[in-house]
């Protein structure tokens, strides 16, 4: 059986990867005048008194929000909120068994960026965090802005922060293998895309001075047609050299390739023409930019994909089960940049001296990740006064 | 230590009284192929090529929205929907532990109607059923009407309707206790907010004629002043004796009491007013509107409340947790009065042969009633053309 029909019997055997459980004896009259009414009147009024016991009360303190408008599900792209729930179901059974975080799926049925964001700020009091999920560029941009300015518990966009923490983890690690100074690489982007210009961002924030971006039209630069505002944000502050030209164009000399796009953009010739030392990261999915063997036999020194199949494997799964771990575990208000980067470095940290051409980055079962990721993410959240716990 | 006591060292204790857990596998790459990239990506495909799929390959099959704007919560007015949340946990704990139904509690942080309904109706696709709780009244009854037009999962406002089935399990017992027949019964409330209509409106239609609705100002009937629309169209189906002056006016001679306002409003001299074979539920909390062992000195037959210290407890858990697993076994579309009717008759139906003045309404924690209140529901659903499974 192959893994679609695998998956499809599993699914339906499964009914649900999650289930909502219940924690408190509720067998006598007693327990319920403790767990139900009366008692829970007590708790009620002491919420109602001061809001932020609602985190020594309720769940609140351990639970995110997993939320979708299902208009980029996987590759599958804009297949609707209701579909996209086996992946959002999925996405909260691994916060539970990777970092004991409760996590919920919602599906909104509108793409409308102003119902997106009224319908989480009216349901954002149930949760202690937000998870925003294969939401479409450039929409999600204007979700995640607006979210954070009107409420103050985390939000996080996965498919943006969470694969450019993890790429940022690997590109310290890939750096440090080929001798290399972050400030030093150049860095070219096929993808410009929320995933795109998300690592961007972080990398530009890890110190890495020279990033093209490449759309499908090839490299972004100021005052190019046709670009979105955070595709013109972006331009603004990457691509010192004003590289003007295709992919290929861009590639010639490059140090580091990162691919978000679609198969096969990157040929071997094309990886032929990078700088010595060349790091290729092929992230497209299942089927990357270029496969990490054939990018090996031109010439890369170091490979990495989404796939789990061949070594460096980058996924998003060693970043957001620490990443909320360690904001709930401070309470913290914010998921800053500052966060973001101390994750990086403390998934990076866990290589150590076995650091190697096909080991940069953790395995995603290494049990140490998640850990790790939460205690640099909750030091942070205190260093920059956002710990409320 | 007290209960409030006890009550809030328990909830700070248990910090959340149901989590989410992970009910599949994750433990090694092929696990995750399956339950996540890239195996999910075939049942997102069959959702979206048909959404009712949903039911099949997600959770929604089996999982209730506990939603509230915390305006009317307990007898503890309008606290808001986040102080309400230790109610809607208690609530979630009780649907799983009674019926197997997975509910999940979110609070809305606003109070207005539009906001209420469109927030419910913008992640319905998340849920198979919407419990609307300890929303205050006349809201409450809009809220419910324009949701039930806008989505096709059934919704249930449980203070109202949860509450009219438990009392009309109670009446169906009390009468065949006492030798009267439901037609020939006059019924007085006390109370006519959402719970004394919706009772009223269900009892109607097993069959009461003369119910008389009062709040705080005496009577209602047609042309009084300050009657909300709710109140204003009970008005006109009921009171058929155009009864006018206040509750111990109406009480005379009466052979039903409902009391769903606040403690006390009934002396032990009112309940000698009324007719032989009187019966009296005093469902105000925690303090009744007469306790039941100073009615039944003062004559009634049968004396119900809320409380669990009494015998004959009236308690919404007989009839939530059996009436959502009825609907969402058969996948109701909605659930209606028939429904509602169905789940009342089987309630009453198991006290049997036990019939006695202080046994008229199962235990709360008779293990018999979920079941049977679920396969009343499911086969009424199926008898009226709305079962989708």
């Amino acid at each position: 059986m192959d893994t679609k029909e695998l998956a499809l019997q599993k699914h339906a055997e499964w009914r649900g990867k999650i289930e909502v459980v219940n924690r408190v004896p509720l067998e006598t009259r007693e327990d319920l005048s403790v767990a139900y009414t009366p008692g829970v009147a007590a708790p009620c009024l002491e919420i109602a008194r001061d809001p932020d016991l609602s985190y020594t009360y309720t769940r609140r303190g351990n639970l995110v929000a997993i939320v979708t408008d299902g208009s980029a599900v996987l590759g599958l792209g804009n297949i609707g909120g209701v579909a996209g729930m086996p992946v959002m179901e999925g996405k909260c059974a691994l916060f539970k068994a990777f970092a004991d975080v409760d996590a919920f799926p919602l599906c909104i049925d509108s793409t409308d960026v102003d119902v997106i964001v009224d319908t989480i700020v009216h349901i954002a009091g149930s949760f202690g965090g937000i998870n925003l999920e294969d939401i479409a560029a450039p929409r999600c941009f204007e979700v995640e802005r607006r979210l954070k300015e009107r409420i103050d518990i985390p939000v996080f966009h996965d498919d943006q922060h969470g694969t450019a923490v993890a790429v940022c983890a690997a590109l310290i690690n890939a750096c440090r293998a080929v001798g290399k100074r972050i400030e030093d690489v150049r860095v070219v982007f096929s993808g410009a895309g929320a995933a795109g210009i998300s690592i961007a961002r972080l990398m530009l924030r890890l110190g890495v001075r020279d990033i093209v971006l490449c759309d499908i039209d090839g490299a972004l630069y100021p005052g190019k047609a046709g670009m979105n505002p955070a595709q013109v944000g972006m331009a603004a502050r990457t691509n010192p050299r004003r590289v003007t030209g295709s992919l290929a164009d861009a590639l010639a000399g490059a140090d580091v390739f990162v691919g978000v796009s679609v198969a096969g953009v990157v040929s071997q010739d094309m990886v032929r023409s990078m700088a010595p030392g060349a790091v290729v990261f092929s992230l497209a999915n299942p089927v990357p930019e270029i496969m990490p063997d054939e990018a090996l036999v031109a010439g890369a020194a170091i490979a990495a994909s989404g796939r789990s199949d061949y070594p460096n494997q980058i996924n998003n799964v060693l970043v957001f089960p620490g990443v909320f771990r360690g904001a709930l575990d401070v309470r913290a208000r914010d998921i800053t940049e500052g966060m973001m980067l101390a994750a990086a470095h403390a998934i990076a940290g866990l290589v150590g001296d076995d650091l190697a051409p096909d080991y940069i980055i953790p395995s995603p079962f290494d049990e140490r990740v998640a850990p790790a990721v939460a205690a640099a993410v909750a030091e942070e959240a205190r260093a920059e006064g956002l710990a409320r716990a």
